[in-house]
């Protein structure tokens, strides 16, 4: 077992990490930026290195101070939670080069999947559907072009090397395929250093179901229920649940038998999750694949009653899987809330300052706060702006709706701004209610509704 | 379904009632004494009323007062919570009388167990096996004696109408009987008006186990798996936990036979908790029935899924409960820490103030936090000094036991002194680790050590 871990991110995930260790008996360490040096998971931590400045190409990112700082304090594994160097092959062939085991899939495996235009040719070959779209890449305007005329409009234009979001381009009608494709293709370049394209069909009205799965050294390889996440604003998740309660039992474990089949097919490690897109008669598309922890872990913990950064961990020093297929279970429904410092009447602008006070809707059954803040931390405003996961657990998906609700009734957080009354209010949207969100849902109905109710709010306060 | 209820209560427990209410979307009304205008019940609440001043009995025990506000406001039922007027059998037909439904037992069942020696004689009836002892009521110092020759010393004078750890005097030795006895009388009648005496064997090196039971209006009976409550500091809980690690199934299952059988033959309504001691050859002696929810109700929650407090609720509405014996499994092993406002080094006298500074240790699978207080409480100091109930669940009790140290290791709070540190050693006593702790130990062995050392620590630290 690993005597001590060094913990490569901040934030809420870094003290999710450093509280496993300890419970582990694992010794801990934190990375910091300058702008983070009274963060919680330092304070929380048994060790902290501070790795550089406030950007994060200086700190989070650098990944030489980071390797050094693991060798100076003697960690034998570094964790590198999501985000930051979690999806960096080059960083887990560094680590394994200096006898760092890297918690997380082989080096080889993240490059597999990190280029989203391979990851779909290999599901292919794997027999996992995939979106219509190219097989392989496009590197000429003409192939575009067959490929369009095959599946039709719209079509998303992605980078091989985007991802996340990231690098993809819309093409509504086939006059602007050509000025489209010859911008994206310039565009790539520029931002990713790879010309190489793939193009995906639009699917319109489609769910984000997305399934997590672990495989160990001996190949002891399960599927979890699934999530839904389709609760999205421009490609952000803002709620995920488990289990999408659209599914049939049936349909859950054809989709979960996917997922092991394309797990197994690349020999897989440690955990990751399958993302797809789901049509209106359910048919499943592979979108991509997160070869890392995700925000959205905690759903499929409580569902399932099973530990994952635990389990990630245990399966990187090598102990076998502590549960198999048949022990995973549906236990009830859970929700995640991702509380956000942003202000959702300015475009989500994120909100730096200091939490002035705090005051966590605690207490209950079924109820769990993963939070990276504290009454007095200082938002800095160079990272990501979530600042907490509100979850809920209940027998029904309806009671556990009921108490984020309740929880995010409860909850108090002056000093900064953040997403609570945004999240209040899309709790009582009917479509969430109903569980038939698309993940375009957000962004195209419900925040223009609710942006022009609080404008609405606004005269008729001032008109009094 | 009920539409309003008032919650005779304050702190942890309170707030507990009222967030299910809100998750039931039932409305709320809190009660509050003058010194708790402030308190987090009060402002968690749909409504609140002032019930008098900071003495109980003019407050939180004041019958009268609670009944109008009840009327008021318009309530339909009343929760008593736990202490005050929980077990008051007379308050629960008083709110009869008013047609407002009392979420407890019937009166005449409060009534029954809340006479310890009527108890004891209706469980030996319903052979529930008792402590051995006087066969209901002694009168007379010659039926004390002849008790005591059959069951020889030490034994236990108890008063009837005592309970709790209250009206209870040891005899060591037959020339003491005569005069304790006589004292013990006296004593009774002056304390609860009621001369009725009985005894008890004592039971060394005994644990405290619990079983909790459910029954609704329609006859369904339920018996939860037992708690472990021998962490106790003069006859206080400090620790609990379910399961008990050294019963076997079968020996769970006939205590938890024994509790149904005894929860049907007084024709038992809503949950109550049957308190037994278990000697070392594992044999169970009924001690007493507390006829309502219990402090360390979260444990059961944990383990078994349920939420006893909701179902609490809903069986006192009419509706039936919403689980068999069969559908309650023990999903893991469940840890309460129970933190009070109290000095360890000084006898744990009750330590009231504002808390300055609170960090709750949250996050991960399996944590929990109940609590009645918030960064700025003011902690009166009238009433209980319990202010939070840390709960730890995971699938074993060794990851508990982690799980919680860890807990107790993060939480800060300042202002007031608290049992934290205390507890936090005795999580590492081996006879705790273990899981053989009998109910005089942390008096008797734990404590004495523990300020021992403390005095050590100081007097070092004194040297240096």
């Amino acid at each position: 077992m690993f005597q001590k871990v060094l913990v490569a991110n901040r934030g809420e995930i870094a003290v999710r990490i450093i509280q496993t260790l300890r419970e582990l008996a694992i010794a801990s360490v934190a990375i910091y930026s300058e702008a983070d040096a009274e963060s919680l998971h330092v304070q929380l931590a048994d060790e902290a290195v501070c790795v550089g400045g406030a950007a994060v190409q200086s700190s989070y990112l650098n990944r030489q101070n980071i390797l050094n700082a693991a060798i100076l304090t003697g960690a034998d594994a570094i964790h590198p939670g999501f985000g930051f160097l979690a999806e960096n092959a080059s960083f887990a062939e560094l680590c394994a080069a200096c006898q760092i085991t890297f918690i997380g899939p082989r080096a080889a495996t993240i490059e597999l999947m990190g280029n989203k235009a391979n990851a779909r040719e290999f599901m292919r070959q794997a027999a996992v559907p995939v979106i219509p779209g190219s097989d392989g890449f496009i590197e000429t305007l003409a192939q575009a072009q067959a490929v369009a005329t095959t599946i039709g409009y719209p079509l998303l234009l992605k980078a091989a090397a985007g991802g996340g979001g990231k690098g993809i381009r819309r093409v509504d009608r086939a006059t602007d395929l050509a000025p489209q494709f010859v911008a994206a293709q310039e565009e790539a370049e520029l931002t990713f250093g790879d010309r190489q394209m793939y193009i995906e069909k639009v699917l319109t009205n489609a769910k984000h179901i997305e399934v997590q799965v672990f495989r160990d050294h001996t190949g002891q390889t399960v599927a979890f229920p699934e999530r839904d996440c389709s609760a999205q604003r421009h490609h952000q998740k803002v709620l995920e649940e488990s289990p999408c309660i659209l599914l049939a039992a049936a349909k859950r474990q054809q989709l979960q038998q996917l997922a092991r089949q394309a797990t197994i097919a690349m020999d897989y490690l440690n955990t990751g999750t399958l993302e797809f897109l789901m049509d209106q008669q359910q048919h499943f598309y592979f979108m991509e694949m997160n070869t890392r922890i995700q925000v959205e872990h905690p759903v499929t913990e409580m569902v399932t009653g099973i530990d994952l950064i635990r389990e990630q961990i245990l399966v990187a020093a090598g102990v076998a899987l502590s549960f198999r297929q048949a022990d995973i279970q549906i236990r009830g429904h859970a929700i995640e809330c991702r509380l956000n410092a942003e202000d959702p009447l300015h475009d989500f602008m994120p909100s730096a300052g200091t939490i002035d006070y705090l005051y966590w809707p605690l207490g209950g059954l079924g109820t769990r706060i993963d939070s990276g803040v504290y009454a007095g931390s200082v938002l800095p405003p160079f990272y990501d702006s979530m600042i907490a996961k509100l979850i809920t657990f209940s027998p029904t998906r309806e009671q556990a709706i009921k108490k984020m609700a309740r929880l995010l009734q409860e909850l108090v957080i002056r000093g900064v701004t953040t997403t609570q009354q945004f999240e209040q209010a899309l709790l009582t949207d009917p479509e969430y209610l109903a569980g038939t969100l698309t993940t375009n849902a957000l962004s195209q109905r419900f925040l223009p509704q609710w942006l022009a109710q609080q404008k609405l709010g606004d005269e008729r306060h001032a008109a009094i």
